[in-house]
Formats: structure tokens, sequence, C-alpha cells
């Protein structure tokens, strides 16, 4: 077998065997195909597209690429979460405890990744001594004992995927669906959960920004995940502004712990409820979305959920007081307001634009080594379809430096269209896509 | 301007800038594009295409990418010709002596390359003592004195080109035909010459194998040549059996010989004429082809295109002596005949293969450092239409290795179809293309 050849095939649009895509990705990865050729072929790709058993092929190569992780020391059917992500999303904070307070197994690995803000882990350390360097054996133990628990990521994860990845990201060849799929899904598959709830944002401030190729993505990975065993389920959810009030490490921590106490954002109830509902209807907990969500609701009533919260903070070291009292966690020295810039109704959010503000600010990273201020970010007050005038707060910024405050509030603003007429809120969740197709809302 | 954003404008099937494309070509030349990117935008380009515009500004892109020759100390409209290889292709060799007795200057810039025979170069060194390592003034005095010089290839000329089209040979992205019009122009136009005469070999034995295909390549090139000043025809000419009777080295340089005295092969005199007469009308030294041909005939039938051949080889250092009697050149040591497999008529001639067997033989190059053996080869005596029974020697072998002569035997035969049913002959020229478009014979 020979690299040219697959290229050629794949150039004439041809269709690649199983075998072929192996020989590629393991060719790639052990360095035998030289970049030069497989960006000729990512290009080749992007042109003349994949079909789902080459794209299924491509996942499965890349998750073989590495470490397959064995989760069977876990009792009952794993449950995996991933986000596509987007600003404001803090899903995986309230839909952890309240899945685990139902005896669902939550056993999660999480990067710090960069962005607007940091990762879950990034997060969670707002929890002085809160840790995520468990050994397999503490994780296990944990997830088995109270159903919850988070890891750094360990091993090496589909070092294929992490290798294409980057060749892609600099030879313009990342919009295809099939690769952005397989890259997800092959990470997710190698990771061993057995059902696996995706959540596709769509919007301003998604990864993909039109409604039909957030379904087609969704669709995409659901039957990757059909197609080799693991039960997939998507949720395409609103990015058209941010997810909840709340944008920053530990400003996003409370808003989780409001949510788990009842006194969350709709938006944000609604999203996690969603998601968790497929987790608990995967893993078999539940026979339909309707008595999901009826449990669900019920963890936050009966306080189980936000118990279990403070639980698995402490389960791996942190201080979980502030579970109980907000008011604990330290916070940014200065805290304004932004006032609207003329009266109307906030039409358009560039959600993309207040993810930067949030890194501005000092509440992401924009390199690996950048550190992260866990206090700053904002509260957002006005979102599509409400009337403001000039003299209302459409956010209160939270910040340690007078400087990228400043230029904080001025880029902040500007992510703001205000019209004269009214507007309509958009849904928050825009439809479902499961192995039988998509439902759209 | 990042590269990034030049593929994905390209991928997009958007139309590039003179000064995007400039960008391209010089950083890939200069190393601060890196091949990977530059695969990427390959295969872009491949499936995307390039207009007249952008393949002329990428021709004029890798042409100043190295030295541009300055041919203006020779006198008068200077005229190149270029073929694109074919199998017993020594046309070069009878329409230099032709144009240049008629006193257009002919100032050949030669490579010696790979292939199933050797360069003109090579073919020339048929002639003891005959070198093509002249100084720049030696070349332009030769070809101002009596119109016709030969000169290795000198300086470094469209080095893009090289670079790019080494790329291109281990990515699957050669069959473009931008991409092959603006390899082959951008060498030729800084080459310097003000007319360019392009042979487009069409069938078995060229690179492009359909008609429409080879008039598409003629066209496109005509168009750059055009767009970028030089005056240029394209002729198509037919490569489905090799052209004359002789392939291999001082075999086809006796054959030239033959047909400076008349008694060439029909098909040859054919192509020849035509090719001169455009190089003709091209240096404005007549006004119609026909006023060409007959022109260019009478030097053969007058006796000065055989004695300006004599004159060159002498010029460089050649013993002219063979071209008064061929039968001065040395000769392969086993000179034997193939026969026909069985009656019929010729209807196909695999002429790729017809040139594996000169390979084989060892008249050609199959890396730089081969040795070529410039007694091998063969002369064809059966063509496309012509009956044969297994009493007809087909062709005759010339080898100095009686294993290679064996498996060049078998290979032969391979290359021939004879069919019960009679067969047309195929046209020598099926058309000819300038600006203003084709004309199909």
């Amino acid at each position: 077998m020979r690299m040219y050849d697959l290229i050629n095939k794949k150039k004439n649009g041809e269709v690649l065997t199983n075998q072929e895509i192996e020989f590629i990705v393991s060719g790639y990865t052990n360095g035998t195909i030289p970049d030069y050729q497989m960006s000729a072929f990512l290009m080749a790709v992007c042109l003349k597209e994949m079909n789902v058993e080459e794209t299924s092929a491509l996942t499965m190569a890349m998750a073989h690429s590495g470490d397959m992780l064995d989760l069977s020391a876990i009792e009952g059917i794993k449950v995996d979460k991933h986000s596509t992500g987007g600003v404001g999303d803090k899903t995986s904070l309230v839909i952890g405890p309240m899945v685990a307070a139902l005896s669902v197994p939550v056993a999660k690995m999480s990067g710090r990744g960069l962005g607007h803000t940091g990762g879950t882990i990034d997060k969670l350390e707002s929890f002085e001594g809160f840790s995520t360097s468990l050994s397999e054996e503490q994780f296990f133990d944990n997830v088995n004992r109270m159903k919850l628990a988070i890891i750094g990521q360990t091993g090496n994860l589909a070092p294929a995927d992490k290798k294409i990845y980057a060749l892609r990201d600099v030879t313009a060849t990342v919009d295809n669906i099939s690769l952005i799929s397989s890259s997800i899904m092959s990470k997710k598959i190698a990771a061993g959960a057995d059902v696996i709830v995706l959540d596709v944002k769509t919007g301003s401030g998604a990864f993909m920004k039109t409604m039909e190729g957030s379904f087609e993505l969704a669709q995409t990975m659901v039957n990757i995940g059909d197609n080799v065993g693991r039960t997939t389920y998507a949720v395409i959810s609103d990015m058209n502004q941010p997810l909840g009030i709340a944008v920053g490490n530990n400003l996003e921590v409370i808003e989780a712990i409001d949510t788990l106490s009842g006194n969350g954002p709709e938006d944000l109830l609604d999203a996690s409820l969603t998601l968790a509902s497929y987790m608990l209807l995967g893993a078999k907990r539940v026979a339909t979305i309707e008595e999901a969500r009826e449990l669900l609701l019920n963890t936050i009533k009966d306080g189980s959920a936000l118990k279990k919260f403070a639980e698995f903070v402490t389960a791996q070291g942190g201080d979980a007081s502030p579970v109980f009292d907000t008011s604990l966690f330290p916070k940014a020295s200065i805290i304004e307001p932004v006032y609207a810039p003329k009266d109307g109704y906030v039409s358009d959010i560039h959600t993309d634009e207040i993810g930067m503000t949030s890194l501005i600010l000092g509440g992401g990273r924009e390199t690996k080594e950048s550190e992260i201020d866990l206090t700053v970010g904002m509260k957002i007050h006005a979102k599509i379809g409400d009337e403001v005038t000039t003299k209302t707060p459409i956010a209160t910024l939270y910040a340690n430096d007078p400087e990228k405050l400043s230029a904080a509030k001025e880029r902040f603003i500007k992510a703001y269209t205000i019209s004269t007429e009214k507007v309509k809120a958009p849904n928050h969740i825009h439809g479902i896509v499961t192995k039988d197709g998509a439902t759209k809302f």
C-alpha cells in the first residue's frame, strides 16, 4: 500500500477501505507518512468528503492509536458527556452531582484547555485544595463509592488525533464534518464510556455557527458512536448568547451551586436537565425522558445534588464550605456595571466577543503557560429579547486590573446589538439527535 | 498575508490575486512556507482549479523565482520549441537545421532528462567530440553567425517550479492542467525566447492520453504565453505510436539525417514541417504556413539544411563526417528482428511499453546517474493499420547484451495488438491551437 495511491483515490472521490484508513493513521502517527502527504490527503477529504463507514474507520483508527481506557473496574453503565464548547458553559458542574445523586456513575476525565475561561478542572480549583491528581485506583474507588470523580487527562489518549489536529490547524483543513466528528469521537471512545451524550452548541458563540451544520455534525457523531457500539445522543443547544448569567471561573461555580440549590437561571437549568436526562436514559436508569427530568428536578428539591457536590469536592481534597455559603469564595477587587449604549431591545449578542472579554480580564488561557485569574469575569443581565435603556446595567464586570477592565468594557459593549423593534428570545434547546435521526424544536 | 488564509481561499473556490500567488511562490521557494501547507494548497488547486489569470500569475511567479535569461545579444526574433515528450521524438534534430538554414535564429537550451532515450544533448553526443558546454559568449556568437546552437541547461532556471514539481510528484497533485501548464511555461518564459512553439503529444505514448486533455493543455499554455506577451502556438501531434521508425539515441540521429536528406519517414517529416512552419510564422519570416512549408521543404531539396546540421556539429566540436555517411556511427553488437505474434492488422501499439523496451536495452536513464548506451534501440517496421503475418519482422532490436535483448523482445511483442479487421492509421497531426482557439483535423 502506498500513501500516494490513497491520496489519489480520495482526490478522485473514491471510498477508502478500513484497512487503507488504518494504514494512513498508523503511518502518520509513527512518522512513515510525512506531513506534506497527510495535508494533501486532508485537503482531499475536505473537498471530496468521507462517508459514514470511512468516518467511523478514521475514528476507530485514531482511538486505537494510543491507550484505550478500561473502565471495567467501575460498576454499572458508564456515561460520558462532551460539549463542543461555548461561553458560560458550566453544565458539567450541574449535571455531575445530579446524575451521581441518582446513582449513575460519572467518571470524568477532563482537560484544562485554552479558551475564554478555564476548563472544568480550572473552575473546580476555585475550591481550595481541590485536586484531580488521583491515582487510577482512587479514581475508580471514588466513582464506585459515591458515583462522581474527575481525573486530569492521563495516558496517551488518541495521539493520532493530536498530531492530525495540529496539522489541520495550519493547513486550513479544520472545517470538515468527518474530520471534526472523528477528532471528538476518537477521544471519547478511547476514554472508555459506554454511553456518550454530546452537547452540540450552535450559534454565534459556538464552533458551528449554523443550525444546519450543527445538526449535521451531531448526526455524524451519533452515527459514528452507533457504528462502533456506543450508545450516543446529541443535544443541539443554543449558543447565540452565553449560557446562564455568569462567565468566569468561580463566578460559574457559584452559578452552578445556585442552580443545584434551585436558584439558577432557567436556560442553564433547562440545558443541564436535558443533557442529564439523556445520560440517565443511556444508562438505563429511566425508561423515558419525562421520568428522568422529574427525578433530576427532585435531586435539587431534596438537596441531594448539592450534598453530592460537596461530598465530591471534599473527596478530592477541596474545602467544600463555599458550596453552602458562596460568599466564602475570593472576590475580584473591582466590580463595575456596564450600561446599554442606547434604548431598545437586545437583538444580537456577538458571543465570541463576550468570550474575548473574559479572556481580556484574565479569566482564560491564551497559551498553555498562561495563569488563570479565577475571580474575574462577568455577570450578564440583558439577554436577547430584553428591553434596555441607557440606565440599564447590561452586565457587571469583575476585574483585578483597571486597564484590563477598561479594555474589556469597550469590547463587551461592542458585542451587543440593540434594536428598536421587539425581538424574540431564542430557544434554549434546538433539537435532539439519536441514531434514528433528528427531532428539531 | 498568511498562507493559511490563501489555502482556505482556494479551498473555497475563490480566485487568488497576482500578489497572493507571488506570496505563495516566493514563500515556498525561500522556505518560509512549509511543504505541508504547499501540498494542501496544491490539492485545493487540483480540486477547485485556477483560471487563466491565476495560471498566468503562477507561471510568471515561477519564471521569476530564478534567473531570467537575456537573449538580447542574439539578433532577430528568438524562437523556441518544446515537446511534452514522446517515444521516437527527434523533431528537434530535424527542425533546428531547417529553420536555421532559413536564417531564423534557433538558440536552444536543452536538458538531459530521464526517460526511454536520452535528451537532445545525449543524442547529439553520438557525434564524437560534440559538446554543449559553451560559454554564453560562444553560444550567442554561434547563433548570430550560423543561426543554430545548443547549450546545456545553465543558471538557476525557475527553481520554484523544480521545488513545486518535486512536491506534486509525491502528493498526487500532478494531473492538473494549470499546474502542468505553468510548470512547462515558466521554464520556457525564463529561457527568454520571443516565440514559443509547443508540440503537445496525445495518445498512448504521451503524458496526455486523451485528445480532449491535450487540446485543453495546449490552449491553457497558449493562453499563458499570450497573457505574458510571448507569441505561442501549439501543435497537437499523434503519439499513439512512436514517431518515425527509430527509437534510440544514434538510431534517431541517423533518422534525422535521413529526413534532412529527403529520405525520412513521412510522419516525422510532416510533424517537423508543421512545427517548423509555426516557428517561421512566429518569427515573421513568412506570411503563411503554406509559404513556410515550401521554404522548409526547399532546405531539404537544396541540401542547405543538411549542410547547416554539419556546420552546427562542427562548431560545437563534433566530428560531422557521419552527417554525410551515417555508417560511420558506432553500431550495436546484436541486431535481431522481432516477428508479429499472429496474422492480421496492427490495431494498437502500447507506446509507453515501446519506450520501456528502449530503456531495458540501455538507451535511457532510470536515475540521474545512469549511463546511456547510445547504440541500442530499435527500428519499427509495422505501425497502426499495417497488415502483418507471423513472418513479418515488425521491428529490429539493437542490443549489446543478450539478456537485456531477450527481456526487451518479450516486452516489445506485448506492446502490439493485432486484430483480424482492417484498421485505419491515425493522423500525424490532430490540430493547431493559437490564442484564437483550436483547429482540429
